[in-house]
Parts: C-alpha cells; structure tokens; sequence
C-alpha cells in the first residue's frame, strides 16, 4: 500500500457550536478533520488553527498509525489550548507523509441534525 | 464517449449511523459512493475500508457497465465482511479505467433529514 | 473579464426526490448545477444524463449569457425527456467556453430542510 | 509562514433565504466565505458578485490580515449595493495573495437547521 494524498490540508470553515450537555456524544455538535493515512509509516501531523482577531493557536500534534482513519474532532483538542466555542477559525494540517482530509460539521442546536462535508484544499 | 475522471479516489469520512427499522429505504440512512463511468467498457472497481483501529478490510469488487451510474451504499457491502455501524471508516476506491466518485450521506436519526455531499479526492 | 474554469464537468450524485405540489417553488424539494460563465461570449452548454440501467439521456441545450449565472434546476429538463423522480443519475456537462459548476440539493421530504452542495468534478 | 492556496476563487452557488428577524445573528440564514490568509502579508480581496438577469455588482472589497481567517457574510456586503434576498447569484473572489476559500450556507427558514459546505473552486 503506497501513502495517497497530500502533506498540507485547509480547512478554511470552522465553527464549534455551543456545547449541550444533554446531548451523546454521537450527537453533540462537533466539527472533525477525517484523516486518511493510506500508506505504511506513521503519519506525523501537525495542525494551526487561525482565528479572526488574535494570533495563531498551536501547534497541536496527533499521530495517524499506518493504515488507518482518524477522525479527529476539533473539540477535542486541549494542548496547547482549547478551541473557544461559538468564534470563527480556520486550520492549516501538517503531515510528514502524503495523507487525506476531510471537513464534516455535525450540528445539533436545534431539532433535527444538519451536516456538511467537503474534501478539504489540498497543496504541498 | 470517452473515460472521465481518475483510477484513484480518497473518502476520508464514514460513518454508518445505527439503523432504524422503521423507514424505508429512500429515508433510512446511509453512506454512497456514487460512481460514474462515462466510458465504453466496464470498470472494475476494488474497494478497500480503513478503520481507526483494525486493518482494513476489503477488496469488495463491484462492476459499472460502459455509460452507467452506481450509487454504491456502503450499507450494501458484506463481501467478505458487512461494515459495522457507528464506527469511523474511511474508503479507498481503484478503478482499472478512469471514474468519477462523489461522496454522501443521508442521515435520519432525527426529525428531518441531514444531507451531506463532496466529490471526493481524486489522485492517479 | 477573461473566462474561468473548465470545459468539461460531472455530477456524479443526482437524485431526484418525488415532487410535493403543497410546497412553493423556492422549498420543494430540487437538484440544481448553479454554473457561472465569467467570460465575456455566451456559453453553449449541453448535458447528459447517466442512469444506473439504461442508456444516457440528452443531449439538453442551454446557453449562458456573458457574465451570468444560470442555477439550472435538473427537474426543469425537458426536452428531449424529463428525468424521472428518484431514480439515481449522474450528469456530464460540457461547454464549448470555460464555466465553474457547483451542485446543490434541496430536499423538504421531512419536516425541515436538508441541503448539500459541492464544487463539481472538472476536466478538459 | 507562507502563503497558501490560489489566487482566484469561484463560488457558482450563492442564494440568501429571505431574512427572519426572529432569529440571532447565529442561526439566521446566512452564506458565508470562509478565507484564510495564512501569510505573512494582508490580503487585499476583490469580490464580484454575478447575476442571472443583469451586470455583475461590485467590486467589493475587503482585507485579511496576516495569519487571519476571514468568514464573510455575503448579507453584510452593502458597499456598492446589498445582495438582493431570493435571488440567485455566483460570486468571483480575486486577492493578491494566495488564500483559501470555504463557502457555507446556514439556512434557517424551517424548522431545525440546514447546512451546506464545499471548498470553492481555485484557479489562478
């Protein structure tokens, strides 16, 4: 199995809505990065995140074994900070080998579920 | 007519939801694959499923005849294994002539539907 | 202005879903190529339909003004034949000038709206 | 930090629901651009906003600064002239550095909540 993809994601959206504690975790919102790492080594990443008005959060480190997924919600980042919810950002992902990402956002704040996807911009 | 697309396409996101006996088919969940060969001949298209912590599982084998959409469910596949529900996957899609692959997700857990779409990453 | 994008764009998803003649235009359900033709000649734009048994549909002709864009709702096609409601489909457009295709599903089956959209696959 | 993306961005779909004053600035329908300027330098953003039935609007102009994201609202745009409600539109993003473009509707006309993403189209 050869590595497919790229070594540098955008994502340009990205949103946290408030968080409901009523809510599973299958159905709080939440926004992820689905990452593919396709090849045989371990795929070392590094992501920023950008906001509107303040310098540059980061870098956040997460490691993807060879031949798996990990779909990593931004809520879920805690080191260097957490990611504020309800405020604008952006994310920039790193990786040492070619992987492939994904953008999804699930929203429940109010009835019914709304999603959205797109493969992110990919560039080395 | 001639082949369109690329031989190698990337879905990062999956994620069956838990099925729900009491809706149709049009309305019940799931994921697709939708493949278009605008070709002449058939394309043999092999799909492999990564997982977070597991190795892939796959090739499940389909074929689109010359000048035909397939809307794949990945509900659908069992040969040689069904994919779980509520598990993060992601797919690998290689096909011997070029296609073009669009990724989706009707997902009916709540009142209303939530629909997803992206066309997916397409590399050689 | 100078033309931009691509001539040759596809559709893989499409997915008409039964009509609802209680909803107004705007909130019935529907499937639509919003293209834009940046450039400063008409574009001359034809469609085929792919299905999953059958053999395409088309030729379907549309012009698009010089710096315009045109949201074609696929359940306006007509001639030479309408698409039937669901019943999956994929589309090729083409155009004799570059143009930027993105797709869009509206879907009011449910109480509330689902919407999806992505950036069309492009080739020449 | 380097520049990242294209220079010249398309988004062929672009419809603002009717507004509801009911709502937050939250959850009211709104399209949104999403741009990262992950550089080093502000990004100087022309936007050109076309029509069905008549001569494209514009220029609109905003800037980035260094190592910011920026998500516009297409509601908020008023200098020379507010995008009209209901109507369809397409819209051309030119900055004189690279960025990045995400485009997101939230529309809130029923009940619950629809959302769409996709990256924009790049081309420089």
């Amino acid at each position: 199995m050869h590595a497919i993809g790229k070594r540098r994601w955008i994502i340009a959206e990205g949103y946290l809505p408030p968080p409901d504690a009523s809510l599973s975790r299958q159905l709080s919102s939440h926004e992820t990065a689905c990452m593919l790492n396709a090849g045989d080594v371990p795929a070392q990443v590094t992501i920023t995140i950008f906001f509107a008005d303040r310098e540059p959060a980061g870098p956040y480190r997460v490691t993807i074994a060879p031949r798996r997924t990990l779909h990593l919600r931004f809520n879920d980042l805690t080191d260097p900070e957490a990611i504020p919810a309800d405020t604008d950002y952006a994310s920039l992902i790193e990786s040492d080998v070619p992987i492939v990402v994904q953008h999804t956002r699930l929203d429940s704040r109010r009835a019914g579920l709304a999603l959205m996807t797109t493969t992110a911009y990919a560039c080395d």
